[in-house]
């Protein structure tokens, strides 16, 4: 057993030395999406490679078409069959960070400020991902220094393309597919639910595109003459959008919530005693009321329920003033968050039946399909979630929220679908660090914490699992 | 009275002659939408005073801030109190001749060509409107010339803007409404129903155009964070167009149908008995079967029945590809044609409740109007259409067809409002005629018999009305 007080003193003395090297890391430019800062990335990439090997760990820059990856392997001394083999993931690369002169402090030279008695870290990239995958990479160094060895294998993967789209990623995990499966994989990259309660992210809404033309007439046509005697694409169409939901705002394409299962009621009761405003959140974008379907709290309506929702529509005349036409087509883009086991080619076949079931004599209907990806959920019963939240309980004092995530985090897809490995999401970010903004932080309670967490939780997965 | 078989000898015999006064008229390019023929087009204006002066009118080129009007006057030695006063519409001015090289012969340069044993008279202008507006100073011309005077009072007025929108024609009437009010005018610039059957234009549809924007969140939305919460107003819009119609295509705002008049059944019972194919009507547009209210024939949708209909729609992202936004607006251009005496201020107050009523919470809609202008409908009661329609009866051995006009012609709403004259819609042109297009033609037979046409209906109108 390892002598977990004596690591966390380490941890909590050196937390001046692991913001040092955190900004030293900060200091590198590493912008993924602009071909000036290349160099820069891949000094970011050694950069921490150098630091996983002196901590430890045999690690090496690997070339992929774009910036490099970072990745490091520990073996523990006494390996048995039961011992876990853990991955963990963050991403080394940043946002661009114009506009510039909105920042207060430049964005690559990080500030400790404290300010109404908090302490934070400003700079790009602090919070995204810099100073989160920075916590596991020092709560191992902290571990290692005390204690000698890790108790259990554990791989590290940071990629340099996350902001710009991880172009690399699924070719470099299918050609070291042995290399780099794991029993389970923690992603770094997401929110604690507030600065007392931490988070685990266990359900990603999949996606589905679709595009829908309804095309009747030949041309335009002139509605003076042929007004009242054609079919109008642009009626049909929003009869087609129209019928998608019914009154109580359920999707009602046939099989449409097929894969959809109702919330576990232990977590419907956690989300509904979360301290979560409905009114703030929708009073933020001018809104006041929840949307979707009826009888539905706002979380589960964003975070355990599917949608279809039109993102854009066109057809006709759109310039200025008038035009006194009947449009020979009409278009709708269409997309769907999936959840649960919901079959993203199943619906886009039901889907397009549905509208085909609606066309009137004399309309056709032609479909843009683009690439669609299943909903993520993982069981909250997992024994590497139930670590995870043990530990994280250790640090905060209270137990993790289990929570859903609206928006898509795709590595945690290319970990199943490629390597056939779950991901676990725990992180230590605010809604407020400006990520992707100017003014970027990340609180030093979020760094010291997360750091501290990554051992309580290094230390519930040491255990046999 | 008249000796009408004198008169209509003299036409036949002077049809040679009338035909190159024609030509000579044709041969000035009146061109009015480009501003380097507006001395074409005041020369075409003086061609036409000088040629109703010399026939026997009191004529003149009046001054507008645009192309001049010709306005020419007759009055009947005896003239009594029930004498009426009729006024005579054409335009002089023509469509621009591009495309060049689409044309057979020169546009300006008009010529006789016999085809099939038809013979037809080629040019820009000869159809519209030319050579209808020939046919009734041709008539004036012989009639004086073999009678010595016209049988009541008549004005002449020939505009020269508008195939350019008549930016003067409103304020010209206004202007001299003392001069121009007459009992009845006859605009002559349509179409026979086919060469063997005449046509009366009664039914003219209004027009109403509405903009309608749908408001909902206060910029465009991540579709993952707030898909399934948050309103889209492309869907709330979607839901109010297909609002607008039943299943039997009927629109549903109240009071829409208000002052909209079943067929007479002997209109009814004459657009069923018309050689009218529907299929043939449908099928140049790609189309197949009329989709307007079910259990109406196609003429009743198109030229007696109004309708609501979307011209142009859009909102969100419109661009390729996909991005997954819910969109914070979206906007349909929305225009009805109307018919009998809908109100259409009344019509666009109401599609303005109708489509409020239909917004949920947290959307707004807001309107742009614009202009609308009531339908014309022209009773067949009326003594003026009788006697046009015996007119047409003895040149043509059958009566004429009573018909309708899904498109606009300005003037007669103009004549309506401003002069509060109705106007009797008679022309000779045929719908092959390529209007507006290259090779524009205008039937030898449609001349001659229009100028016959008009003996007889001058005939008819000079007996005591």
């Amino acid at each position: 057993m390892a002598d977990l007080q004596r690591i966390l003193a380490a941890i909590d003395e050196g937390l001046d030395d692991s913001v040092a090297r955190l900004f030293e890391l900060a200091r590198i430019p590493s912008i993924s999406t602009d071909p000036q800062f290349k160099q820069d990335c891949r000094k970011a990439a050694l950069w921490l490679a150098d630091a996983l090997k002196h901590s430890g760990f045999a690690s090496s820059v690997r070339d992929t078409e774009g910036h490099p990856m970072v990745v490091a392997h520990y073996e523990p001394a006494a390996r048995g069959k039961t011992v876990a083999h853990v991955l963990f993931y963050g991403h080394y690369d940043v946002q661009p960070a114009d506009p510039l002169d909105k920042w207060h402090t430049p964005p690559f030279e990080p500030q400790r400020i404290k300010k109404n008695g908090a302490e934070r870290l400003y700079g790009r990239g602090l919070a995204d991902d810099k100073g989160q995958l920075m916590t596991f990479i020092e709560a191992f160094r902290h571990w290692l220094a005390v204690e000698g060895s890790l108790p259990f294998r554990i791989t590290i993967l940071l990629e340099g393309e996350e902001e710009s789209g991880s172009p690399s990623l699924v070719p470099f995990l299918a050609a070291n597919a042995r290399e780099l499966s794991c029993d389970a994989a923690f992603v770094c990259d997401t929110d604690l639910w507030d600065e007392k309660t931490p988070a685990i992210v266990t359900r990603l809404r999949g996606l589905l595109h679709e595009e829908i033309t309804v095309r009747g007439p030949r041309i335009d046509l002139h509605s003076g003459l042929y007004g009242g005697a054609a079919q109008n694409p642009a009626r049909v169409l929003a009869k087609i959008i129209a019928s998608f939901h019914d009154r109580s705002g359920r999707v009602t394409i046939p099989g449409f919530y097929d894969g959809v299962d109702e919330l576990p009621p232990t977590i419907k009761k956690q989300w509904k005693s979360m301290k979560f405003s409905e009114r703030y959140f929708l009073r933020q974008v001018g809104l006041s009321e929840p949307a979707g379907e009826k009888g539905r709290m706002l979380l589960e309506q964003i975070w355990s329920r599917p949608t279809l929702e039109v993102n854009g529509i066109y057809g006709g005349y759109t310039g200025r003033g008038t035009k006194t036409v009947l449009p020979a087509e009409a278009t709708v883009k269409i997309s769907c968050r999936l959840v649960g086991r919901q079959n993203h080619k199943k619906i886009r076949a039901a889907l397009r039946r549905h509208v085909k079931s609606l066309l009137p004599k004399d309309c056709t209907a032609s479909f843009g399909g683009h690439a669609g990806s299943p909903a993520v959920v993982i069981s909250e019963k997992s024994p590497f979630i139930a670590r995870a939240a043990e530990g994280l309980k250790r640090e905060f004092g209270r137990d993790p929220v289990f929570i859903g995530s609206g928006g898509s985090i795709p590595v945690v897809g290319h970990f199943k679908d490629v390597l056939k490995m779950d991901s676990v999401l725990v992180g230590f970010g605010l809604n407020d660090d400006a990520i992707h903004s100017p003014n970027e932080k990340y609180d030093l309670a979020s760094f010291h914490k997360g750091i501290r967490s990554w051992a309580w939780i290094t230390d519930a997965l040491g255990r046999k699992v």
